[in-house]
């Protein structure tokens, strides 16, 4: 954290005391004016005190490099790279990103206020500007059973917290556009603050119910046209690139530099490989410079349009009285991070993180798999063999709901039977209640073995898929003992796991172990014959049960109709 | 005022109800993505409910004209208008302003917190929003006898008024970029809303100090240089049009369309007759128009840019929630308000405002001028005939310190023995301190008469010109009997005067009684001999004390040399 002394920071500015540090030689990126500023760069403190002439203690040269603000992600649940905040800050900051809006909706869906607490406190003290989204719909709907049930009451604590922005993703947009009390007094508690939306396919008048609700941003759109609508009405729009769910490329053709200011961009979720891989918020800067868009409004979109939107007035610039924090790089064709700052300080050189993670007080967040491993029954009894089946898409997380005939042996039915078509189990593991949801996925591509984790949105139950009982009993009975994680079974044992103690969804370890481990799984999981089709096997699996996304999903409750809003059994009745 | 009842608006907004309004075959104009939208937008219980497919109440046919957010006046003393709230608001609604940012700066110098409090009460209630800037700077230099003296702790109660949108303008620039303790204790207060500049021909490390002690705005550019180094340090800029100080011409050049979303648009001064003359905040518009700027990013910058800059969130957009502030007109080559409706109801119909003033409560603004007339001594005693002297620039409210050797007559100054110069006296009214400031004007252009007034920047203490005592006097004599005003005499006697009972700055009468009498004491102006070059008699006179704009102006303490920041003598000295 940084302390704004605004007295000697004057003085610096006055040139009556030294600056602590002085970046020569740099193409400084302005982004209120979208130009590149050329001069001596003065920083005190922590803060920006300007470009001129100054002098300071420290000087560097950087030798025609370029450096932009710090990026800023402007939605992302941190839970999703399964690294706890001090982890997750050493795995993004290489990337350039120096500050979140996060909304820590998973882990609030788990261990309620005890999560959010964690989650503030564990990101307190990083060299990445943590801002929080309180969670708006835990549980996200009422059709399964989460660990925690927040109403306004419970987070109105929330409101006046300077690190919090406002209210997080309003995915009940039924609930928000029928004018449900619940959200409406959620709503009204941030109203001074930003209430951030989710509004796949909202159109028309409904959009127009969601929007005069209070709803300010969006990060669902699928089509140009879905965006333009939702401008149209004030509101601003992540360009998202998860790893599961991606939709800038999709999105671009439907910006214009008349609505830019209302363009961010976010990650959402980002699995521990993929920040490796392909980057983070870097990443969707180069996909709009690579599409055509000038660097500088791509950038631009990655930190000012943010830090406005979000009303985060010292940060998302680099400009007097904000933040130090800014990136290095030396090519506007494609950027690559070669050094960070963070608060005047260098964070980051040449990929190598410069700061250690602090220890973790993760009271609240521990021992959160509670179910009643004897009460376990897989087995599938149908009253018929016509039935609703989970088809997968390619690259997506909203699924088809198929319907199929199924080889049944004495009513009962067997994925061994069936080609192509799995069980999958959703297991209640917060309160006991003993709920089993069952459905049938087609499309996954598994054999002979089965896959059991925690990490099941929204509320993260136990979610396991498998082609037969044995071995999605040995997943799930490991994922018991080790508090949550991700398990691959097969021929009745355990071939390797993870575990994530932390609330079933984040490891106590950095980025390096999870994504050795992330990338040994995936590698069995292909091995037992996870299609290629599956860009994910385990992101995939986490979705399946996420009942705010069309079509077809399976809660604790059961197989849940997204479009009907509501339970449906196996078979195929009148539905 | 409207009031948000977000269950119903959710029901008009679902089709449930009827909408109370709905407005067909309009070009409604969409500041968001700078296009016209086509389609019928619904209005209920004073808020915009979006276009869509709606049913109303009442149906109204615009037959293809555009319609566009009411206009917002970014920057405003109602006070310079000499009208109280409720005539300033039938002034300029038929311009098409529907809610204004007013720093009620003037009243303030003369009343304090009794000044601040009578504008915040007068006006609640009317069909305009107004807006408050609490006035940062009261008095705005030490070397003037203000009738308030208004520290951080006089204006601490004002902060959490919804109504206020921040500090207003920061005249005290070298006082911030110093640090000085009290300028930083008043920033800090309102460093969660609005922080309102003024800093003319601000540049370099100065202008990163102004900035880095968290000043947003400034409406005082001289050149688009000046504009663009404050917008790449991330300001917001008004291009102002008032009746004595306009840049909206001059600035232009500056502007482009990457930071058009930090151009704002406002009047600041705007004089009676200008506002029936020549506009209000349309007048902006159209000049913009006329240079170029595209008709909807013109309209933008005096909507939704000053919606977003000041952070009102509930207008400035014609958009689902906002409140249902709209404007009719017909072209867009050259916008001339036809109608105009405030929280959905018509308020303003070719001209005709459709609403009544209000009874105000004028508690603690009248009997404001308070001086001893017997001590009132207009000889000017000179210990040399090498003096300084203000001289006037053609429409602008700076002046220059020339140094001019005159004829005495017995080491006395009389105007009528020196060509072009007149006296210029500032007599203290707020605190019987018997203060009198004499200066010598040059370029004013006044024969046999004198003109005497309690407008006169920014302590608005009595100022007085004329070429013989006589004249003065009387003038002098007539504004205590009248509690504050203007007033020409000529001969020994009155010629004709305008009551401003309220402070010694407003009347209680209308637009049209004011600008009745105005218009008819320019005349007499002119024909007393007030020069050609002074476009406004008055407002020239106001501008002379402001101590605050360079290079010589006069206080009540004496001649002020703004460049070097103190009182000199009349005489030249090694000054």
């Amino acid at each position: 954290m940084v302390f704004l002394n605004k007295e000697k920071l004057l003085k610096v500015a006055r040139k009556e005391v030294l600056a602590d540090l002085l970046v020569k030689n740099a193409k400084i990126i302005n982004v209120f004016t979208k130009e590149i500023e050329y001069g001596n760069l003065a920083i005190s403190d922590g803060y920006f005190i300007g470009v001129g002439d100054y002098k300071a203690v420290e000087e560097i040269d950087l030798k025609g490099s370029y450096i932009a603000p710090g990026f800023i992600d402007g939605h992302v649940h941190i839970e999703s790279s399964m690294l706890t905040p001090n982890n997750y800050a050493q795995a993004v900051l290489p990337r350039g990103t120096t500050s979140v809006v996060a909304d820590c909706h998973e882990i609030a869906n788990v261990c309620g206020e005890n999560g959010i607490d964690f989650m503030l406190e564990a990101s307190k003290n990083l060299p990445l500007d943590v801002y929080m989204m309180i969670p708006s719909c835990v549980p996200s709907t009422k059709f399964e059973t989460s660990g925690a049930f927040l109403r306004a009451e419970n987070i109105k604590k929330y409101v006046n917290n300077s690190r919090v922005l406002g209210l997080g993703e309003m995915m009940d947009y039924p609930g928000t556009i029928n004018g449900d009390k619940e959200v409406l007094k959620k709503i009204e508690l941030f109203s001074h603050k930003v209430i951030d939306g989710h509004a796949p396919g909202v159109y028309k008048e409904d959009l127009n119910a969601y929007c005069l609700a209070g709803v300010k941003t969006c990060h669902e759109c699928t089509t140009p046209d879905e965006l333009v609508e939702k401008v149209k009405r004030g509101m601003y729009i992540h360009l998202r690139e998860g790893s599961q769910t991606k939709n800038v490329r999709d999105l671009l053709p439907g910006i214009n530099q008349k609505y830019y200011s209302h363009i961010l961009f976010c990650s959402d979720d980002l699995h521990p490989l993929d920040i490796g891989k392909i980057g983070h918020i870097d990443n969707n800067i180069n996909i709009a410079i690579q599409y055509g868009i000038d660097p500088i409004e791509a950038i631009s979109m990655a930190t000012i349009n943010i830090a406005n939107c979000y009303n985060i007035n010292d940060s998302g610039a680099i400009s007097p009285g904000r933040k130090a924090d800014f990136v290095v790089f030396d090519s506007l064709e494609k950027i690559e991070v070669k050094k960070v700052y963070k608060n005047g300080k260098l964070v980051v050189s040449d990929s190598e993180v410069l700061f250690s993670s602090e220890h973790l007080d993760y009271t609240g967040v521990l021992d959160t798999v509670k179910f009643n491993i004897d009460n376990v029954n897989l087995e599938y009894k149908l009253k018929s063999d016509f039935v609703n089946v989970i088809g997968l898409i390619k690259n997506n997380v909203t699924t088809l709901k198929l319907k199929r005939n199924v080889v049944l042996n004495d009513l009962i039915f067997y994925p061994k039977l069936n080609d192509d078509l799995l069980k999958l189990v959703v297991i209640e593991r917060h309160r006991l209640t003993g709920n089993i949801g069952k459905g049938i996925v087609e499309g996954y591509g598994l054999k002979d073995g089965a896959i059991a984790m925690t990490i099941a949105h929204d509320s993260h139950n136990l979610v396991c898929i498998g082609d037969n009982d044995l071995d999605m009993l040995c997943a799930i009975n490991k994922i018991k003992d080790i508090g949550g994680g991700i398990v691959i079974a097969k021929d009745n044992r355990v071939i390797d796991y993870l575990q994530l103690a932390v609330g079933g969804l984040m490891s106590t370890e950095n980025l390096e172990f999870v994504s050795n481990k992330i990338s040994n799984l995936e590698k069995i999981a292909r091995k037992i014959g996870v299609s290629k089709d599956i860009e994910d096997p385990f992101l995939q699996l986490a979705f399946l049960s996420l009942t705010v996304i069309p079509e077809l999903k399976l809660s604790d409750f059961g197989l849940f109709d997204v479009n009907n809003f509501r339970i449906i059994p196996l078979e195929v009745g009148d539905n």
